[in-house]
C-alpha cells in the first residue's frame, strides 16, 4: 500500500477511488511534460476519472481549496499544453473513452474527451463513414485534445479543423459548474463552441464531444511529384489552387525531410537529394476525378516536374501516406533531437519564406527540414539539434522563434494547428497588440478568476504597458 | 438650418460633421426599426462615420458619458438587432462603403462594414472570383451587418455561413480601443474572431472585414422537382445528402409559399395546389456533374417525383432563383404581414416537425408558409397575419414561438441565420439552462461593463434562479 503524507491524495481517492490516483514519484514522472519536451514540471497528483460527475467533483473540490490543476488527453500534444509547470494536479481524461453515441442519418458521433482519435473512423466505417480531422498523431491522440488544440491534418485543406467538426460540447467550468455549448447545427448567442475549440484547456474541461462524421468518399486519387526546385514546387500549389481544385490534401517535403522519411519505418524510395516533394490527394464523386488528376498533372510539368505518377493502387498509397505521417518521428533516425514549428503563411509567400528559413538554418548551424500542408500554407519546419551538446537546445528554441517571426512578418500567424502552449507564449507579442492580448486575458478571468486551470499557458506576462493601461482604464 | 437643445448633437457633429448627423423627429422616423417591423423604438440621433478614427471617436465619447449606442448596417435584419430600444445613438455604417482592396492570389478581399454583399461577387467576378454567403437581402445587406448575424444563405449547404467566410475583423470596442482580430488562416488564443462574427452588436462595432472569396465554380446545374407530398420531398433531401452528394443549395418551399411567390414579381408557374417543391443545385468542376445530376433525378424519382427537369439555360436558371430568392417578399402580395421565423432542426425530423407547424397554424388560425433551406434543416416558417385585426400580431408572435420550441425539441435550436436580437431574447431559454445564458452575459459584461453597447439584444432577463445563484457564487 502506498502512502502519501498529502492529505489531498485521500480527498481526491474518495472521489475517484484509490486506484484512480497517482501520487508516488516513480509514477508520476511519466506526466512531467507532453510531445513538446522542452520544458518538464513535476505534478502533485494524476487523477483518472471516468465520468462527467467525477470530473465536476474533482473540480469543485480543487476550486474550493484554490489548488491548480489541469486536463490531459494522451499527451501527444506539440506545444506543451500539458505539462504542469506549478505544480497542478493533472486531470487525466483517459479512462473517458467511450463513442457514447453514433446517428448515421444525421452523421454525428458522440463521444467522450479520451476517446481517440482513430478509432472513431475505425468504429464507423463499415458503415462507410469517417471522421475528416488526421493529425499525423492520430494513432494515440484523443479527441478532447484535438478540441483543446483544434488540432488539424494532412486532409484540412479540403475538410477544416477540428472547429469545423465539432458540433456540441459538454464542458465542466473551473468551478464545477456543467454546461453544454451548441448541440444543434447554429449557435444562438455568441459562439461559445467554437471559443472553447482551440482554448488549449484554459477556460473549461471538455467532458463530452459532438462531431460531424462524412460520408466515405466514393474514390481517393493521389499523386506523387518530384521537383529540382522548391520555387518550382510551390507554385504548382498555388497553380493548383488557381485551377479551381481543392484537393482533399496538399503536402509538401524539402530534401532533408526526404533524407529523413527515407531512414524511417517507412521509406518508399524517393531519390536522394530531391530538393521537392509534393503528395497531392483528391477525393470525391468518382466521376471528375480523373479529369482533375489530368491537370494536376498538367500543372505540375508546367512547372517543370522530374517525375510525376499516380497511386497505382491502395496498396501505394498507403505507402505514400505512411512515409508523410510518420516524418516528425522518422527525424529521430537523422538527428538526436528536433524541434516541429508550426508557422502559417499566405500560401503565394511560399518561396520566400522557404528562403528565409534556409537562411536562418545557414546563419545558426542548425539543420531544418521542412515537411508541410503546402495547400494551407502551414509550414511544419523541423529543427535538428542535440540536446547533449551545449547550448544547442537553447539556440533551437531561438531558431523556432526566428522562424514563426518570419511567418508573421509576411501576414501570417505563429501556429497552424499545434496551439501556443508553454511553447509559443511570448511569440503570441508577433501577432497581438498588448490591447487584443489584454481582451483575451479579460476573457480568460471570466471564467477562470482564481487562475487555477491550467495558468501560465497561451499568454504572455503582461508587459508593463498593458498593466498601466489596465490600471488607468476605468474598467 | 436645423437645431436642437440636445448638446449631445454638437459634440457629435464635431467629430463628423454637421452632414453626418440625424437629430430631427422626422430624419429619426426610418431608423425605428429594421426588417423586424413587431418592434419600434426612436434612437436619440443617427451618426455617419466615414472612418474607423471616426467610429472610434464616436464610441469613446459616448462611452465617457456614459450615452447607450447601437451600430447599424443596411436595416435589412429580420430579428431586431439594430431597433434602440433604449433611446441609443445609432451608429450608421452604411458611408464606410468601401472595397479596400482585392488579392486573388491569396483569395481574400478587405472591405468597409457598409459594403453591400452582393457588390463583392460584382466587383470581382471579372476575376472569375465571387463571395459565398447569399442571404436572400445581398442586393440590400451589408457585408459588416452580415458579420454581426452570422448570415446565411442559400448557399451555405456547401459553402458555410459568413464565419466559414470571415479571416479577420477590425473592431472598435465599447470604450473606443480598436483590435485587430484573425487576419491569418488560423487563431492562436482564444477564437476571438468567430466569438464576435454573430455577437450581433453587442460586443464591438465591426470596421474592417477580411473575407474569403473564392474561385467561380467550372459549371452549375440547377434541377426543380415537384412533389405531391411534402414527406416524399423531406426523404428525397436525407436521400440526396445520403448519396454522398453535397449540393451547393438543396431549398424547399410547401403550398402556400409556392402560392406566393407565384403572386409575386417572379412566378415561374409553379403548378397551384403543388404540396413541395425542390430547388436543388450542384456545382464544381465540370466533370462529374451530369452524373451526380442524375442520381438527383433518380433519387427524385424513388421518392414519387411528379415532375422534375434540369435548367436549360443560365436564364432558366435565374428565374429559379429569382422566384425563390424573393419568397419572403412575395408574401406581401397572398398576405398583408408575416412574421418569418428561422428555426434549425435535424435533417431526418423534417418530416413530424413541418406535421407540428401544420398543427399549430391550424390551431391558431393562422397560415404558415415555408420556404427553406432545407438540405441544413434551416426552417423559414412565414407566419401570414393582419395587423389591423385585433390580437393578431400577438398571436403570430405566439406562433413563432411556439414553432422554435418543436425545432428546440427534437434537438434542433432557435436560429439558423436571422440572429436572437429582440426577437427571440425569451426563446433562449428553450436552448440554454442559465448557467448557459450567465456564462454568456458574463462575457458580454468584460466587453461591455457600462452595458452601452446594443443593451436588451440577445438574452433574456436574468431569471430570479440565475440572479440568486450570482449573489450565492463566490466570483
Amino acid at each position: 500500500m502506498k502512502t502519501t503524507k498529502d492529505p489531498l491524495i485521500g480527498e481526491l481517492s474518495a472521489i475517484v477511488g484509490s486506484d484512480a490516483v497517482l501520487f508516488q514519484p516513480e509514477d508520476l514522472l511519466a506526466y512531467e511534460c507532453d510531445a513538446y519536451t522542452i520544458h518538464r514540471g513535476m505534478p502533485r497528483a494524476v487523477i483518472f476519472p471516468k465520468t462527467t460527475e467525477e470530473v465536476a467533483a474533482i473540480v469543485k473540490h480543487l476550486h474550493g481549496m484554490r489548488i491548480p490543476f489541469l486536463p490531459r488527453g494522451a499527451g501527444t500534444g506539440l506545444s506543451g499544453g500539458a505539462i504542469p509547470l506549478g505544480g497542478e494536479v493533472i486531470i487525466s481524461l483517459v479512462r473517458m473513452k467511450k463513442l457514447l453515441h453514433v446517428d448515421i442519418e444525421n452523421r454525428i458521433a458522440v463521444v467522450q474527451p479520451g476517446f481517440v482519435n482513430l478509432k472513431l473512423t475505425h468504429s464507423i466505417s463499415d458503415k462507410g463513414y469517417y471522421y475528416a480531422p488526421d493529425p499525423s498523431s492520430q494513432y494515440a491522440c484523443t479527441i478532447g485534445g484535438n478540441v483543446a488544440e483544434n488540432a488539424g491534418g494532412a486532409h484540412c485543406l479540403k475538410y477544416g479543423v477540428t472547429t469545423n467538426h465539432v458540433l456540441g460540447l459538454e464542458v465542466v467550468l473551473p468551478n464545477g459548474e456543467v454546461i453544454e455549448l451548441g448541440g444543434a447545427p447554429d449557435i444562438p448567442g455568441y459562439d461559445l463552441l467554437g471559443f472553447m475549440t482551440g482554448s488549449e484547456g484554459t477556460l473549461g474541461i471538455v467532458t463530452k464531444i459532438t462531431v460531424r462524421i462524412l460520408k466515405n468518399p466514393e474514390e481517393k486519387q493521389t499523386v506523387l511529384a518530384y521537383f529540382d526546385e522548391v520555387e518550382d514546387a510551390s507554385y504548382a500549389v498555388s497553380d493548383i489552387i488557381a485551377a479551381g481544385i481543392v484537393p482533399a490534401a496538399l503536402e509538401m517535403m524539402d530534401t532533408v525531410a526526404i533524407e529523413g522519411v527515407e531512414c524511417g519505418t517507412y521509406p518508399v524510395g524517393h531519390p536522394p537529394g530531391l530538393r521537392a516533394l509534393l503528395l497531392i490527394e483528391v477525393d470525391g464523386i468518382a466521376a471528375g476525378i480523373n479529369e482533375q488528376i489530368a491537370e494536376i498533372v498538367d500543372v505540375c510539368k508546367r512547372r517543370n516536374v522530374m517525375d510525376v505518377r499516380v497511386a497505382g493502387d491502395e496498396e501505394e498509397r498507403g505507402r505514400w501516406w505512411a512515409n508523410r505521417k510518420t516524418a516528425f518521428a522518422a527525424m529521430g533516425t537523422i538527428s538526436p533531437d528536433y524541434l516541429v514549428q508550426d508557422g502559417v503563411i499566405p500560401r503565394s509567400r511560399l518561396p520566400e519564406v522557404l528562403d528565409s528559413i534556409r537562411r536562418i538554418s545557414e546563419t545558426s548551424g542548425l539543420r531544418i527540414a521542412n515537411v508541410f500542408h503546402a495547400g494551407d500554407g502551414n509550414l511544419h519546419p523541423l529543427i535538428l539539434f542535440d540536446a547533449r551538446k551545449p547550448g544547442e537546445t537553447d539556440m533551437a528554441v531561438e531558431v523556432g522563434s526566428a522562424v514563426l517571426k518570419v511567418c508573421a512578418d509576411v501576414g501570417g500567424t505563429i501556429t497552424g494547428e499545434h496551439g501556443v502552449g508553454i511553447e509559443k507564449r511570448e511569440e503570441m507579442r508577433y501577432i497581438c497588440t498588448d490591447e487584443e492580448i489584454e481582451a483575451q486575458t479579460r476573457i480568460r478571468a471570466v471564467f477562470n478568476p482564481h487562475n487555477l486551470l491550467n495558468a501560465d499557458k497561451l499568454f504572455p506576462k503582461p508587459s508593463r504597458c498593458a498593466e498601466m493601461k489596465r490600471i488607468e482604464s476605468d474598467r
